[in-house]
């Protein structure tokens, strides 16, 4: 390429700003050519905050709920007039297939369309109230109310490189109906798709000066100016989230800090399950291994087979991975692109190798893959990788370890409550999902791993084609894991707001909480 | 005294266990008299934590919330039995006057009845049902629900050592009712009344084998030993809060931490107040300043007068703590006993040098006040203390300095967005008191002050004698503040059983969801 990359600036204070000199290069992880660079070097972050605090805040929180609806609804309008150049930059930027990219695309412009819906019968009102007024005494003019008042910092969002999108308008898209103005820091290696739909959103000018900013480029001293006013929503691993959490100035104003981090997710083939729930597991396990080349936090990464047919899931897997013909996602035939840098492909075949040492690869491993006009010495691709292992209560590695990459293991068990067993040793997850026929299976699962998942998909034969999948995030559910995953609650309709909320209880006089009341918005 | 101090012992795997030594004296206040000793050296506390885990969790999660609520119960009338003994203990281990302890162990037994009474109506369920059902794609039989699901770990509780029966019983009433079994960690400075209130309940057997365990000394490796099923409820210092926060196990589990800590709570007289809202306002005030002897977290540190008002203000304060009798609080005319330690009597004078450097002194001060019969080399206490500072906008350490005793400091403003301001410095509190006559005034503050705090009091004159204070927290209310106060969430009715069940998503057949639904009592 004769062109020079594009130097991806930031949005702060109310300005486009570029850093000094390069902090990372963004790559094609299918050629290796560099397509841009960032730098957050030199970058005011403290007056970015101030300033999305200072204005962004009083602006947003002057809006009512129905007219910030009104703003996400034409943040959206701004990316579906953009849509296919951002097609074109997650295939480039992210080795994207055409599906892969529209997960990300329209997911992120699905969730601030529902958002839009959602809050727009929220009104005029500027709070929201949470339960019913309580009497605290014997006097019936005292009493209390529990309202959510809008946070008055800024929601800084630092979100993972496998959602450019979607992880930037999941999030943004309630902070701003809760009346947060937003900073996000996308992960430097995938941020050409950030970079430009936020670009055209400030173009477009519809949104208020200081509700949304964009930190491209390194986090600098980000974590030394966030104040107790602001909150933190992360989606990344573990390592980082635990950086953010015990950052001392993080710990010395208790700032509010939202995780998503790693998550060994499983999916269960249940006792007896019938050919039909067998099938659906299969076509799932294989699904979520393959889309975005496993780049998923939902991903199943744990396969539990009753050990009867362990042989048989692992026969049909095969079959299935066989027909992911891996290569440029340019090239329509094309199943599967690479993971989005070489240091992601090397982290993947760390963590095959940890799991490989205790198990069997039936097909893939920790090596790069030979593919026709692709140079193993300058792209990033992870073959799809199943491994077996014998027994999955000896086994560690399987349990602890999540291959951010298209890699799964089939773990055998014996008995129910030896799966119950062993699907928590992932220490808390995103998501577990669970196929068969017998509701009362179906309910025990739930008792037994439901205080260890943000959430359960239990797929029976007759809903088999119409549920919406174990590893895509609906917006009206309840999105975070317990543990290991973070702790975090994103999404879930209206009650993501609350990240974003300060919950109070208000006690007085029942003539005062009256008035109150009458500037929220009843939550029940 | 010819008697060797008792030595307490902890309640742990099911046997009453002494650890080795000595690690904690526990004194009278007053006398200096050593009354009891506390040493959880070495106790087996991983072996603790998996017994409550195995055992009491089972146990309590095979009860309904009715069953849970009925046990509630059992331990108050427990308690309500042996309240004579427990009052002498309060006296004498923690300096309390009889209204003191009153506040502390009828606040226990009084949540504990609470909850019992707030838990009978969920009847059968063993789950909690959150929000509607939600449709998520064309099909109309599949669907999802939220519930909540009680963790499988256990509630380990790191109490203050102002509260030995309140902090006790107001996380434990909510934990049991989840279905989690309770580790209680007192403090052992106070531990006294905490231990002979464990030990009469478990005596009494009113609780399942492994529902309620007690560590009597140091936390040793406890922190080393929870794992992402438990979680942590710590209520103390900001100091103790980052210790448990950035400890490795704890991040690296991501085991759930709720935090209550300091705290720098205001009272605000408004512009323009009534005689009876200025009435109400000195009297919470000087009340929040003197009982137990100013250990509450909740407690008024910072009293915002407009400018023209604070010499008024001054001049009431000082004329009733001119009333507050120090002495040994055996003797009926003391209005304020000594605080619980020398080691916290030398904080709160050192905390009180801090502040003073940027405030004068009014009355009382950081060296031990005079006593009748009293031994100041021995004894505990500290002057009720009344400081001004000029300006609240040019001093710091007024606003971010929690005197733990009986200490406050007048703040005069010029102008409400200047009141506003200087409230909201305090970084995040548990609860402000707002005294006046203007609603609007009243809706303005809850705007302006309601994100930083998780509770707001407005008292306005015709509720002067029927609200329930400042200081006090009510079970029905949200208690927690954001940012400094450490962003927990406790009680507030139902959504305190918040803290000890996972939120999760379950997706899939409306006949499924039908039958969990069956099983869960539904919150709205």
């Amino acid at each position: 390429m004769s062109d020079a990359p594009q130097a991806l600036e930031s949005y702060l204070s109310g300005a486009w700003r570029r850093g000094e000199g390069v902090e990372t290069e963004l790559v094609d992880p299918v050629h290796g050519t560099v397509l841009a660079t960032a730098s957050a070097r030199g970058l005011d972050l403290k007056a970015a905050l101030d300033h999305a605090r200072n204005k962004g805040g009083p602006a947003l929180r002057a809006l009512t709920f129905a007219e910030r609806a009104k703003l996400l609804g034409a943040i959206a309008d701004v990316l579906v007039a953009n849509r296919a150049k951002y097609e074109a930059i997650a295939i480039a930027n992210s080795g994207n297939t055409r599906i892969d990219a529209a997960i990300d695309i329209d997911g992120g412009i699905g969730t601030l369309k529902y958002y839009a819906r959602l809050g727009a019968p929220l009104g005029d009102a500027t709070f929201l109230l949470d339960d019913k007024p309580v009497r605290l005494a014997k006097a019936e003019n005292f009493q209390a109310i529990h309202l959510l008042a809008p946070r008055h910092g800024v929601a800084v969002h630092i979100n993972a490189f496998n959602f450019p999108s979607w992880g930037l308008w999941e999030k943004a898209a309630v902070a701003l109906l809760a009346g947060v103005p937003v900073l996000a820091k996308p992960a430097s290696s995938t941020a050409m798709l950030t970079h430009e739909m936020v670009r055209d959103v400030i173009a477009a000018n519809v949104v208020p000066e200081g509700a949304l900013s964009l930190l491209c480029g390194g986090a600098g001293d980000l974590l030394d100016k966030v104040t107790g006013e602001d909150v933190i929503a992360f989606t990344g691993s573990s390592e980082t989230a635990g950086r953010i959490l015990r950052h001392p100035n993080i710990l010395a104003r208790g700032v509010h800090v939202n995780i998503e981090a790693d998550s060994v997710n499983a999916a269960l083939l249940s006792p007896g399950a019938s050919d039909g729930a067998f099938d659906a597991f299969i076509k799932e396990v294989g699904r979520e291994m393959t889309v975005k080349a496993g780049q998923k936090c939902t991903a199943i990464r744990r396969v539990f087979a009753p050990a009867e047919r362990a042989d048989a899931v692992a026969e049909a897997l095969l079959a299935r991975l066989k027909k992911t013909t891996l290569g440029d996602p340019r090239n329509e035939s094309v199943r599967m692109g690479p993971v989005v840098t070489r240091a992601q492909q090397a982290a993947a075949f760390d963590g095959i190798g940890k799991i490989a040492k205790e198990a069997e690869i039936l097909t893939g491993g920790a090596s790069a893959p030979a593919i026709d006009g692709i140079d193993p010495s300058k792209s990033a691709f992870v073959a799809p990788t199943l491994m077996r292992v014998a027994d999955g209560t000896s086994a560690n590695a399987v349990h602890d370890t999540e291959v951010f990459g298209p890699a799964a293991t089939i773990i055998p068990y014996k008995t129910e409550a030896e799966a119950f067993a062993l699907v928590a040793r992932g220490g808390g997850s995103l998501v577990a999902s669970v196929y068969g026929d017998d509701r009362s299976f179906f309910a025990r699962a739930v008792a037994a791993l439901g205080a260890s998942h943000g959430r359960l998909l239990m797929v029976e034969p007759s809903i088999a084609d119409a549920h919406t999948g174990h590893g895509i995030v609906m917006p009206q559910c309840h999105h975070g894991g317990p543990g290991r995953a973070g702790n975090g609650e994103e999404l879930g309709g209206l009650h993501g707001l609350r990240l974003y909320h300060q919950r109070l209880a208000v006690q007085g006089s029942t003539d005062l909480l009256t008035e109150l009341q009458a500037k929220a918005y009843a939550l029940h």
